[in-house]
């Protein structure tokens, strides 16, 4: 069918207004946050109830036009950008009921549309809270959120996106409704689907309905700012929180050239001599609390912390978390280019891999921001660079390399919570194993037979 | 290839006394705890190590031989009951290895035949914590509790096994090594094979290592016994405590029938004329422990408990937890045949289960001890009958029926925590969906193309 037939097709069947056919609204879905080529699509469809999703999903099959499921297209890695000029892009950002919060049975049931903070802000009105708090939860979708297990500040306590799925509802590539999980807190019925479709990066099916697990939220919070001369110190203190069995609900580092950068955007007044800081918030209960912050406190001071700075009062401490989540927007700026990496390690590992990417970067002549969830062993060092200059993007791509090797040298992971997409494709193989990527094929082709679900992402078809 | 030819290919592998085919032996190996007919398999083989384990997987390929993969066999849904006599059971109990505990790092390494409470106690000497713990955790493996998703007493406030997998290491039908996930805490490096492999239930490859999460103890706990007129008034309890946000560790129910029957074997002292009790244990910091015992209460005197006892020593407290899991052994002695039942509801539904499963016995002229984890919506009505009596027993299979359809009806599943296998297949598509039943079994046969892995498991091949 050609594709103005099929355009007229989907507009009877969605309303004119949810189909996006001109070149301007093409080219505003031919790329993502990921540093890649944009391929601007056929055209989008926006369904607004679940049943049209699937009916969209069935036509495109029967078509056999490939698709690309599509949110707020905040991912890293590449996997919402369209496959080719011939792929339709199916948002789900019509799709955004809150179905149900059920506060005596600790869930909630969303569509795949809903924003991360709006649901975590509905959760928290009823007294509720749903950790998982990506950096871009202001915009983010919870089906995003999903198809990329996204991270997230809070993960070294609370878990990611992961932890908090109970159940999906899905339409496979043909268009059937898939179920699985449950509102209960334990189901073995059947095969765990809903544990396949985390992180599949849309190549398995299209959310239609999530039951997300919420918890009663922490009666007490205590943020703290510990600022080092020296970054191998501050790493060495993460390493010796967490082996000091306590279990902060954050815990962030900064290097000196992030901390700069924000502090001249942000004027927080951060430690603009420092060599890193830790950001820590810990929560639960005040007895709790108190008694974590004194441990905290000890291994700070015997890694040599220059000052432990404690926000006197909300507001305060708000600041300190925005001067967090503006260090990758701040780093944007410097440069036409970030490239913003999450290899993970070990939380031990950490002090290795702070001054992994720090030599690795001296050797290529790079400019490095690193900050992140040191806690989790999840750095994103971020390349400022800029792609027009090939020599040294080409430096930036053999820096990754030697990164990604230490990474898994040190028995950690390519990928802690950005995705694999089309970015990082070709060192999977690398981490895992030839049947690794070959059962991953032999899985995909089965689930999705003509190719048409994102089909050049991941492991590809 | 004959069956002897193949004996003495194993042999020569294996080594003679790591092959099983005299038939007193395999008849041992034709039942597991499920009610269901034994199958007697072919033979039996015992890899002792993991490069041998492949090399079985991988003739049993090539010869094109089904095979059962088994632990310690103790699964409640004959997901370990040979599938045909033609069928080699594959041990894993020679690969007992804990390979790695890193105390840093909060995680192990260990062989698929490692028995599940001996972990627990290696990482207890190293002053940390394995949470999950199924009933049968003195004999079963941590293979087997991965492939059946393996709940316990603990899963209220720290999960299921699901949540303690960071990775797993197995043998596909093919005899090729994947792997998934890391020792990171944070890992979205491929398709969440991990994920997919938790409650697959030995149909979709052969564990050879698994990468399991730990977590600091508790430093404090404090366990409760609330004793009930009313059997219902102990199930609105269990609501009432979810509801007040109070997290217990356990939260066990166990019925009159079960109270008697534990009490007449075990003298433990239990109160015999109770409706019900709850056996509650709250951990953490040691004020938190004092609130939520507080609030717990508060909660049991607002639904008429007629008393709370609280163990006066260490003694004491294990003597009240070895009661509860004596619950099941106990009503096994009654009568020839135990059917123990899983159906999970949301918290919220406990009280109308509880009086559904009470309904449903009395219809169907049953005797019923209902005992489980309350806390997780999850109860076992454990039905006691003569499996050669057929009329009986088809009564228990109509109550059952029954009881499936109320949790449904009541947003619960099949089965929170014991299985599909061969028990429960023929009511998948009532919880789920028929598009469900097809994306699962076109994910088997690719994965297992020759339909070897336990075929006559879960969906089927």
């Amino acid at each position: 069918m050609a594709h103005q037939t099929l355009i007229k097709d989907f507009e009877a069947l969605l309303g004119a207004e949810n189909v996006f056919s001109s070149e301007a609204d093409r080219i505003s879905y031919a790329y993502d946050a990921a540093v890649l080529q944009p391929v601007i699509p056929a055209f989008v469809v926006r369904p607004t109830t679940k049943e049209l999703l699937g009916n969209c999903v069935k036509k495109l099959y029967d078509n056999g036009i490939t698709m690309t499921v599509r949110g707020a297209g905040t991912n890293l890695s590449g996997g919402t950008i369209p496959d080719t000029s011939e792929t339709v892009v199916v948002l789900t950002t019509a799709l955004t009921k809150i179905l149900e919060i059920n506060a005596d049975d600790l869930y909630a049931v969303v569509e795949p549309g809903v924003i991360t903070a709006h649901f975590a802000a509905a959760v928290a009105q009823k007294n509720l809270f749903y950790p998982p708090d990506p950096g871009s939860q202001s915009v983010s979708t919870i089906g995003g959120n999903i198809a990329e297990n996204a991270g997230g500040l809070r993960g070294l306590k609370y878990g990611v996106t992961k932890d908090y799925v109970m159940g999906v509802e899905f339409f496979d590539a043909t268009g059937e409704i898939v179920k699985s999980g449950s509102r209960t807190v334990k189901c073995v019925t059947g095969y765990n689907l809903a544990g396949l479709m985390i992180q599949s990066e849309g190549t398995l099916g299209i959310f239609s309905e999530a039951v997300l697990k919420l918890v009663p939220p922490p009666k007490a919070s205590k943020a703290l700012m510990a600022v080092f001369a020296d970054v191998q110190n501050a790493a060495d203190a993460v390493a010796g929180i967490i082996a000091a069995h306590v279990v902060p609900c954050t815990l962030e580092f900064l290097d000196n050239n992030t901390i700069v950068r924000v502090d001249d955007f942000t004027r927080a007044g951060l430690p603009r001599e420092a060599g890193a800081i830790l950001l820590i918030e810990l929560d639960g209960h005040p007895a709790q609390v108190a008694d974590d912050a004194a441990a905290v406190e000890k291994v700070l001071q015997a890694n040599h912390a220059t000052a432990v700075h404690v926000p006197k009062d909300a507001e305060e401490k708000l600041k300190l978390w925005e001067a967090r989540r503006l260090a990758l927007p701040v780093l944007a700026r410097c440069r036409p280019t970030t490239v913003l990496e999450d290899a993970t390690v070990p939380r031990s590992q950490i002090p290795a891999m702070v001054k992994a990417v720090n030599d690795i970067a001296a050797k290529y002549k790079l400019d490095v921001g690193t900050f992140g969830h040191a806690g989790d062993g999840n750095l994103h060092p971020t390349f400022l660079c800029d792609r027009r200059d090939a020599d040294e993007f080409k430096r930036v791509e053999e820096a990754i390399d030697e990164m990604f090797d230490t990474a898994i040298k040190l028995k950690g992971t390519l990928s802690g919570e950005h995705g694999i997409g089309t970015a990082k494709a070709k060192w999977m193989e690398k981490e895992t194993s030839r049947g690794t990527i070959l059962f991953s094929q032999r899985l995909r082709r089965a689930l999705d037979p003509k190719g048409l679900l994102n089909p050049t992402k991941l492991v590809g078809i």
